[in-house]
């Protein structure tokens, strides 16, 4: 259960006092702020505030492309073509704030993703609770075989019980000398900064994380994509859902051209073009390399 | 006059319609929202949106140093230990979208400052408008002789008048000729993009600027000086005003700590210790150069 | 011309006395360092100092990726699979440094590029040289009927010699009135900062400018584009020309996957694997919009 | 012992064959560069390259600040006056790329600091070697009593002892763990980028880190500050020592005004004027808060 009955009291009462504005309102968010949505055993996604629409979106291109944008007669086609020519800047103009709770190890992959604000909870001046991500055991897959960073495939029963009993024993030893750690009953009790190097990479941390638009869709290209670790795209997946609400025309596009599509190098153009002109082409007359044509293949639907 | 009555009247329809939120709101900002408050001859800041107020300044404090700001009773001395300590990123939790009108020659050094978000109206798509910053008489000062990057004393009435029936001259004359030159009326018409290098630097661009507060202080801290360009000292006092009523907490510690407030470096603050015990320390007994003398005598209120 | 015979000989100072160092070299580079190239009729680019090569890119993504790059066997292969799968990090442990001189409109797009270090020739502190950008006739073109912001045909002689004298006589009569308003003979002499605001666009300013070399990559990629003004393609097509010699096999990587490759949408990948089962594809069949449709044709090479 | 034989013979091998180059060059930090400098028990801090030295931001400021510098007779001077007016972005063009080895808490730390650039040993990859940080007696400190975050007096003998035995049985097994899960001798063998979650945050990791000169400054003003955590700190030290020898006179001017200074708020400078002209002023009539007044006092090195 990632909330106690006092946080969820607090987000009834956060929800229950609609205030007037005259801002940009997009409904669709509304109707998702503060609440948390589960990802992981402990963990959650919530809007915490959020700025613009698809509206806003299209009042920033207006403003930059002027009468180059009278043409496009209607905003979805506007924010369509703004998507296709990565005119980044009038995405920019949408900001979120979200309030995570995951594992650490993570926050290490997603603080990454640099253009961003954050504050997380610090572990210096505060106690870390007990909680720990356990996989599932469908997620505890082996190493792959042909990739080297990816999964392959799910461990057996007999490893998997293995695994969950050594992730679980050592999380709570370690916790358990943690608390002794920075006990201050019958000694100093070591400084919080300190004990927290005893705990494992599962624990769980919070943060306030706010980006905007443009930079959420690099995250969330990179993160929902199928070559990214489970743990983080669960969370992008989860964003996901908040964004096609907030701001559904812009995420239709981003669907499109990013999730959806797929960047083809010259080399690559050059077969295309040879196989419409009837051509057999095969990867010893492409000019790719074997990994590049196995991809070029499966961009092709041919092939997975 | 900086705004056409079609805009006086877009403006009234959007401050006409108020809307619902559960998003934390700010009274003071919203009394602001889209009007458009005039700077110089024909600019003006108006807020197009914002995120956060001083509250959410102080959850995100709390979120990051936990049990570390306990202790700070209210939300008051918890904003002023943030930016006495220059713990930004709380800060950087609130975000302000701006249209601005401004000379060129503003938006040049504006520009400089690069963690913002901005749509700026293309030149390359759109027809500029005839509109020039031209000066007030008393704002035409001559080159200051002390500093070579000021402005000195204000400039005599003839010479005065010189400078401004040069500066409408050329801005008519160039403005003349960049429409004579878009024109298509009996010949091709040369493109935007090439028609605008003929239009002097006092013309007026406009654009949606987007920041986040932390970063919005630092451009007013520097751009709100005594030392900055006049013409951008204006619009940096205008948004101050604006973010007074924002966030009125978060503006009065950064009236004490940065605008009010002085750095002084590990030599001036010797000679301090050694004033208040007594000593009588001048610049040749000082350890500072002659013009760190001077600036640090003038901190102190001796002279200016 | 674009240098003083002062300038030509402290490059030739600066090109003479090399130094031991043990850091990464570039032959490539070392042979450009410091030479002004010729841009435009008054400008340069020349470097003032680079940081890594093609081997720091390799060893910066074998700490990254360690075991996972051990399959990529060589050098070229690994520069490669970086750019193919975006994989952006390793590009900025390379870093460059150059000195350019540029008109101010074209500075103006430039700078919008906000991840670089900036010092600019200061109009405050310093006077603006008698210098400005005159198109040759060849690149006076009229504003495109197709396209809302690109050019379209060159302008006929007789318009063109019009515009010419327009823009020279303009920019004469401009600059004397900056040096009348400015001169202290006989009177105050307006402040710099006020009386550059009657030079107009195409004056030329010069900064330094410094970036790594993920982001200059995305600047060339914008800027060499054929829909990039042709005052700012010239500029990056000429540091083009330097990375290409700096860096060689992430040059030919960045050719082959981003200037000369292309994004298509999911619904354009459809389109192809229908094309490619035989189907006949018309716009009306694609589910694309004639205009997409009309890039897509073109990314087949099918028209222009 | 940080570093393996075989790496010390690699950085022999990397020190031994100097190459020429046009660059500027600064032999100070020639003769540090690729030397792995200890920090902690398994950590180092090593240079793999640099850009600039106290010239390049003299170069650069002249180029700014044109006319306006000539008065600073010598490079020194200017330097100074850079850094007392917050002019950075001369500081911008120097740049620097760090080889660090250190804990992942301090990591997590150190990754706060967005600007800058970095490529991790990724644990997805790659298999963490059996290093973990235990500090020595002297260090373990506990929880403070009069700050929340910091660190207040050493532990005794026997609780010490405790922790140590702690930390070190907790990293035994945990490692024995994690090697026991990925290994795939008798069974599949879990992914790495699974396993990794059972580390604790005292387990070392790699990366390379590339910034510039004035954000470094920025970490170094935090990072080397006394209230720092201390294993953050003495790498921010040793850093530290690698500047001073890199840009002597920017190091000076930084020592003296950022690190050796301090800011005052305008309540402060109130105060400070009233006791130059004789005033006694207490707390209570000082219009600061306790905890002010407390800060206000050290910084006139009257108590601590």
């Amino acid at each position: 259960m990632p909330l106690t009955p006092e946080q969820e009291e607090e987000i009834k009462a956060q929800r229950a006092t609609p205030r007037q504005t005259l801002r940009a309102v997009s409904e669709g968010m509304e109707a998702h702020l503060y609440t948390a949505y589960p990802v992981l055993d402990h963990g959650f996604v919530r809007v915490i505030d959020y700025m613009g629409d698809d509206a806003a979106i299209v009042q920033a291109a207006r403003v930059s492309y002027g009468a180059g944008t009278r043409h496009v007669s209607n905003d979805e086609g506007l924010i369509r073509y703004l998507m296709r020519h990565w005119h980044s800047t009038p995405f920019e103009m949408c900001e979120v704030k979200l309030h995570v709770k995951l594992p650490v190890f993570v926050a290490r992959q997603w603080i990454r993703h640099r253009t961003a604000n954050v504050n997380e909870y610090s572990a210096r001046y505060s106690i870390l609770d007990r909680e720990f991500y356990i996989p599932e055991p469908s997620a505890l897959a082996a190493q792959s075989t042909v990739n080297n960073q990816g999964r392959g495939e799910v461990l057996g029963p007999e490893e998997a019980a293995r695994v969950l009993e050594i992730l679980k024993g050592d999380a709570a030893r370690c916790y358990d000398h943690y608390e002794a750690m920075i006990s201050d009953e019958g000694q100093q009790g070591l400084a919080r900064e300190l004990a927290r190097m005893n705990l494992p990479a599962n624990v769980y941390t919070q943060w306030y994380w706010k980006t905007d638009l443009h930079n959420l869709f690099h995250f969330l290209r990179l993160r929902a994509d199928a070559h990214a670790q489970y743990e983080i795209r669960v969370y992008a997946e989860e964003i996901g859902r908040l964004v096609a609400d907030w701001v559904p025309l812009a995420w239709q596009a981003f669907l499109d051209y990013r999730v959806g599509g797929a960047t083809l190098s010259a080399k690559a153009l050059d077969c295309l073009r040879r196989m419409l002109a009837g051509e057999e082409v095969t990867q010893e007359t492409s000019g790719l390399s074997k990994r590049e044509w196995r991809e070029f293949r499966e961009v092709l639907g041919n092939e997975r």
